[in-house]
C-alpha cells in the first residue's frame, strides 16, 4: 500500500497516563487512540497486526481441530447463576452488568464458560460427537479497578477463548495436551519469546492450569527459566536442584548442647562455628497459619543456606494467611528468645515440617527453644520427631535447573494466554450431559484456554521495543518493509521508489511506500517509531549512483546497495523472519 | 472439510418462539443458538456464512480506499453528550447503558459516529490528509424492544459501519457515490436480489439517505420497482407515470351546478353520468392535521382515478398527525353532508392543495359544498382559487415507471444497509476541525453508512428459502457442495465420497464430505435442511455403475453421472454462482 492511502497519524509527546513504553509508543505512533478510560480505538495499521496475530491463533487452532464460533457480548444472568459465579463476579465486581428496558440482568463477558457449556448442551447429544473444541476471537470486557497500562490493562479487549468438551479425563489430557503444543507454536510463530508456566487454577477451579509469559522487563510475573529445556516456573512455584549437605553420609554423632550466647542467625552462627558451613545448620521458622475456624502454629525447617518460601508454605499448608509470630509470640510459644527457636524439644502445639532439603542432612547445628543456646549433631527423628517433608524453598537465579542442571535464569514475563483443565466443574454445575459409552448420562470433561490478542501486540511492543520506537517482529508487523522514499518532488526519486515497490511486491512482501509529503528526517522518525522491521531508503544518492540504503530496525544495521540486491536480502530477510522462532522441536516444547 | 471434524446438530421441530422462515431454518439446522432473548451463539456454520459475507464487504471497501478500525464497544456518556445523542437515546430507550465500579456512565455502541468523529479529530490535522473513509466490522447492540425474528431483529448483531470524512460537500457527494455503489456491488456479489431506495434522513440527520433492500416476502417495507431500471422506491415514496386526463386540452365550458342526490363517491357519479371517466372528476379530501400548537384545516385534490399516499401528505404539511374530518366535522366545516365536499365555494379555513394530475385538468366535475349537488365543468383558477400542485398520490404496482415507463412491480424488502450523507451535524457539534485550504479551522463534512451483516445472512435465507429448507446464495455458502456418502461402513463408497472430494478441491471447491454415521435419509434430509447449494451423492448406484447423484438445490434439478462428469459440471456451476448477480454494469447501478 501506499502511505497517502493510509491513515496514519504520529505524536510527538507521550500521552500524560501512559507509565510504559508499549503504551506511549502505541499511542505515539498512531496504533491506538484513547477513547476513555481502558477504551481505545485501534486505528488502521494496529488493525493489521491484530489481523496477523488472530491469522496465527486461528491456522494454529484449526491444526488441532478447534471450530470458530461466536457468542455473544451480553449474558444473561441466569446463565451465571447456574455455574454460581453471578454472585462471584458480584462480589469482586469485575465484570460489568447492565439491564435492559424489562430489567433483565445481563453481565458484559468477560470469559464464556457458560454460554459455550449451555450450547454444546443443547447440541451434542452422544459420545459420538466427542471430543470437541469450540472457540472464538471477540470483544471481552473487565471492569478493572484501575485501567491502565494501554492494551495491556484495559476495559475492552480483543481475546482469543477456546473450550473444549471430553468424553473423560484421558480425553480433556489429550485435549489440554493439544492445546499446550498449539500455544507453544502460536507464540513461536509470532516470534516471541515466551515460556508456558504451571500455574495455579485459581478461582477458575480445575485440576490443572499452565500461564504462558512473553519475557518483558515489565511483566508482573518473575519466571526462573532453565535455559536449552522448556522449564519455566512462575519464582512462586520454581524448583531447582540443589547440592546435598556437606555432612550428608556421615556417620550420627551424639546430639550436644552448647552455649551460643546472642549467636541467633546463620551468619552468627557460621562466625561462631566457622568449622561447620550453613549447609549443616538448620533454621526454624515459626509461622501462625490463619484459618477461617481456627490458627495453628507451624515450625519450619529450612537448611541454613537455602530460604523459604512463602507461597509454598501457604500452598502446603492450606492457610488464609500466613503471620510469622512476633519475638513476643515466640518467647511464648518456646519458652525462648528469638533466634534459638529449633526441632529438639519444641512444645506439641507445633506442627513440625522440613524442606525436602533438609531430608538427607546428618549432624545438624539447629536452635533447642533454649535461650542464648543451640544444639549440635542433632539427628531427625532420633533427637526429636521426624517431621513431614516437603518442597519448601525458594528456587534462585543461577542454581541448577531441575530438568537438565543448568543454571537457572530469571526473566520477568507478561501473562498472555491461559489454559485449564476445568474438568466437571461448570458442566456438573449446569448439569450439562451427554450419553456416555456406557448408555448413560455423563457430564462433559471440560477444558478452557484462552489467549490476549490485544495483550499480545503490547507485549510485543514491550519485548522489542526501545525507548525511541516500537520494532515488529515480521509475523505480526503491519507491514513487513517500508519504503521511505525522502523527496516525492524529485521523478528519479519516486521512480526508484516505485521500482522497488513492484519488486518487493513481486516478491510478496507485504510492503508500504511512505509517499506521504514530509520532510526526509520526519519521515525516516516515523517510519522508525511505527516500527516496520525493515527499511529501504530511496534518497539523494540514488539519482547519483543507483543504491538505496537498508535499515535492519532490530539490529540498527544499515547497509547500501542498488535496488535489486536490496530487495534480494530484505526479501531473504524478511522471509526467515516470517516463521518467528518456530523450529521442528516447538511443538514437542515443554515436555 | 469432513463432516466428522464439524460440529453439525440439526433439530426436527421448528423453535417455539420462531415466526418466520429464517429463524425457524436457522435454529433448526443448527446455524444459531439462543442464549437469550435476541441473543445467539453463531455456530461453525453459521460463522463461515459471516466471514465469506465479510470478506466480500472487505474487498469491496478497499476497493474504494475504506480503511479498518476497531472502535470499542462501551463508549462513554460524556462524548455521546457532546453530539447530543445521549439524551435523544435515553429517551428512546434503545442504548443499553452501563456503570463502572466508579459509577462512570457508558453506552453499548449501536452505533460510532462520536467515537469516529473524536478519533479523526485528534489524528487529522489538515485537509492533506482527507477524504478519509474509515470502517469497522463489529458487535453492536439494541435494547430492542420486542426482540424476536432470529437475527432479523436481535439485540446483539454483526454490523459494518463505515464513516467518510471530506474537506466539503462536494467530497461528501463523491465519497456517498463511492459506497452506494460498493453497496450495489456488495449485494450482487452476495447473489442477492437488493435494491437501492431513497430513503427519509430521520432522526440520524443529514441531506440524504439511501436504504438497502433485499427482496423477501416478509420484509417490513413494501417497494415498488421499476423493472430495466435501478428505480426503487419505499411505496410511501414511489412516484410512477400515469396518463392525463382524458379531457385535458379541451375547450373549458361554462361550470354549472347539478342534483346528484345521494352520489358521493366516484363510483356513484360513474354510475350517474356514464360518460364522464372518473379521470375527470375530482375528489376532496379533508383532513386536519395537527400540530404541536396547533391544527389546520386541508382540502386535498385527487384524480378521480387515483388514490392518495397519506405519507407524502404528511411530508409536505410537516404535521405530527393527519386526521380525516369525521362526518360531523365535515358538516360543521363545509355547510354540506360527507362526499360533497369540493374546491367551489369551500370555507377559507380550508387550505387547498392537489395533485400535480390535476393541474392539467378541464372542466372537472366535483363537489361544491352543497348536500346532494356537484358541480360540471369546474376550472381551477377560474371557479376557485388556483391551489397548490403537489406530488400526493399514491404509486401503485403496474402503472408505468418514472425513469422508462416499464410497469412497476411492488415487492417486499428487508432493510440491510442504509447510508447517510451526514454533513456537519457530528463535527459541528463536537467541534471537529482541520485545516481548511485557505488555512482556517474547518469543521468534516461527513458521511456515514451502516450494512447488517448478520441481518444479511438472515435476509438471504428468507429470499431463497423453502418452508423446508435453507438455500444458500454459493458466495455465502457455509460449504460450495456437500458430498452426501450414504453408507460410510461400505469401503467402495467412502472410496467414491473419497474420489470426489479429492477433484473437488483440486478444483479449488469448498466442499464438506459428510462421512458421518447417519441413514441416507436422515443424511439426505440433513443436507438439503443446511442449504448447501450443490450436493453430490455417492448412494447405491455407485459400487454397480459408476455413477453418483447430484443436485441442484435451488433449481430441485437432479442428475446422475460418473464421478469426472459430475464433479466438472459441478465445478462449472459452483465458479458461474461465486459472482453473484455481479455484472460490468452493477458499478452504475441506481444512476
Amino acid at each position: 500500500m501506499r502511505a497517502s492511502n493510509i491513515h496514519l497519524a504520529t505524536f510527538r509527546d507521550d500521552p500524560a497516563d501512559a507509565e510504559i513504553t508499549s503504551h506511549k509508543l502505541m499511542v505515539r505512533a498512531g496504533y491506538i487512540h484513547k477513547v476513555g478510560s481502558g477504551l481505545y480505538v485501534y486505528g488502521p495499521l494496529m488493525w493489521r497486526v491484530l489481523c496477523k496475530i488472530e491469522a496465527v491463533v486461528r491456522e494454529e487452532l484449526a491444526r488441532i481441530g478447534s471450530q470458530e464460533i461466536q457468542m455473544p457480548v451480553l449474558q444473561p444472568r441466569e446463565l451465571w447463576e447456574r455455574s454460581g459465579r453471578w454472585a462471584v463476579y458480584e462480589a469482586n465486581g469485575t465484570m460489568l452488568q447492565v439491564k435492559d428496558r424489562k430489567q433483565a440482568e445481563y453481565g458484559l463477558a468477560p470469559t464464556a464458560e457458560e454460554v459455550v457449556t449451555q450450547y454444546v448442551d443443547a447440541t451434542v447429544k452422544s459420545y459420538k460427537q466427542l471430543p470437541l473444541c469450540l472457540y472464538q476471537v471477540h470483544t471481552k470486557m473487565r471492569d478493572e479497578i484501575r485501567p491502565r497500562f494501554g492494551l495491556l490493562r484495559g476495559k475492552e479487549f480483543l481475546m482469543k477463548d477456546a473450550y473444549s468438551f471430553d468424553i473423560d479425563q484421558a480425553g480433556l489430557d489429550k485435549s489440554y495436551e493439544d492445546m499446550r503444543v498449539a500455544y507453544h507454536r502460536i507464540f513461536a510463530r509470532l516470534g516471541l519469546e515466551a515460556f508456558g508456566v504451571d500455574a495455579d487454577p485459581g478461582d477458575i477451579g480445575g485440576s490443572g492450569s499452565m500461564e504462558f509469559m512473553v519475557a518483558a522487563d515489565i511483566g508482573e510475573d518473575a519466571i526462573l527459566i532453565e535455559p536449552g529445556t522448556t522449564y519455566a516456573a512462575n519464582v512462586e512455584k520454581a524448583e531447582s536442584r540443589v547440592s546435598p549437605s556437606s555432612g550428608a553420609g556421615a556417620e550420627p554423632a551424639e546430639m550436644r548442647v552448647v552455649d551460643t550466647p546472642n549467636i541467633r542467625t546463620v551468619a552468627d552462627l557460621e562466625g561462631f562455628f566457622p568449622d561447620i558451613p550453613a549447609d549443616c545448620m538448620v533454621k526454624t521458622l515459626l509461622f501462625k497459619a490463619v484459618y477461617l475456624e481456627e490458627e495453628r502454629l507451624y515450625a519450619v525447617l529450612i537448611r541454613g543456606d537455602q530460604e523459604l518460601n512463602e507461597v509454598k508454605l501457604k500452598g502446603h499448608t492450606g492457610a488464609l494467611a500466613l503471620k510469622m509470630l512476633t519475638a513476643a509470640e515466640i518467647e511464648q510459644h518456646t519458652g525462648a528468645a528469638q533466634g534459638f527457636a529449633g526441632p529438639v524439644g519444641i512444645a506439641e502445639e507445633f506442627t513440625v515440617i522440613a524442606d525436602k532439603t533438609v531430608r538427607p542432612m546428618v549432624n545438624i547445628l539447629c536452635g533447642c527453644n533454649r535461650t542464648d543456646t543451640h544444639a549440635l549433631d542433632v539427628n531427625l527423628g532420633r533427637d526429636c520427631p521426624m517431621p513431614e517433608f516437603v518442597d519448601l524453598r525458594l528456587a534462585r537465579e543461577g542454581e541448577p535447573g531441575p530438568r537438565s542442571g543448568t543454571a537457572l535464569r530469571l526473566r520477568r514475563g507478561i501473562e498472555v494466554g491461559h489454559i485449564f483443565k476445568l474438568g466437571t466443574k461448570y458442566s456438573a454445575a449446569m448439569e450439562a450431559t451427554f450419553m456416555g459409552p456406557n448408555g448413560k448420562p455423563t457430564v462433559f470433561v471440560m477444558g478452557c484456554y484462552g489467549i490476549g490478542v490485544s495483550r499480545i501486540a503490547a507485549s510485543a511492543v514491550e519485548q522489542n521495543a526501545t525507548d525511541k520506537h516500537i520494532v515488529w517482529p515480521v509475523p505480526m508487523a503491519p507491514f513487513e518493509v517500508a519504503i521511505g522514499c525522502l523527496n516525492i518532488k524529485r521523478e528519479e526519486h519516486l521512480a526508484g521508489a516505485d521500482a522497488a515497490y513492484a519488486a518487493l511486491q513481486a516478491n510478496g512482501i507485504d510492503v508500504m511506500l511512505d509517499d506521504r509529503k514530509l520532510s526526509p528526517g520526519a519521515k525516516l522518525t516515523d517510519l522508525e517509531l511505527m516500527g516496520f522491521p525493515y527499511s529501504l531508503v530511496v534518497g539523494r544518492d540514488y539519482p547519483k549512483d543507483g543504491t538505496v540504503e537498508a535499515r535492519d530496525l532490530a539490529s540498527g544495521e544499515r547497509w547500501k546497495g542498488p535496488i535489486d540486491e536490496v530487495v534480494a536480502e530484505l526479501t531473504r530477510r524478511v522471509e526467515a523472519g516470517r516463521s518467528g522462532s518456530l523450529t521442528e522441536t516447538t511443538g514437542q516444547l515443554g515436555t
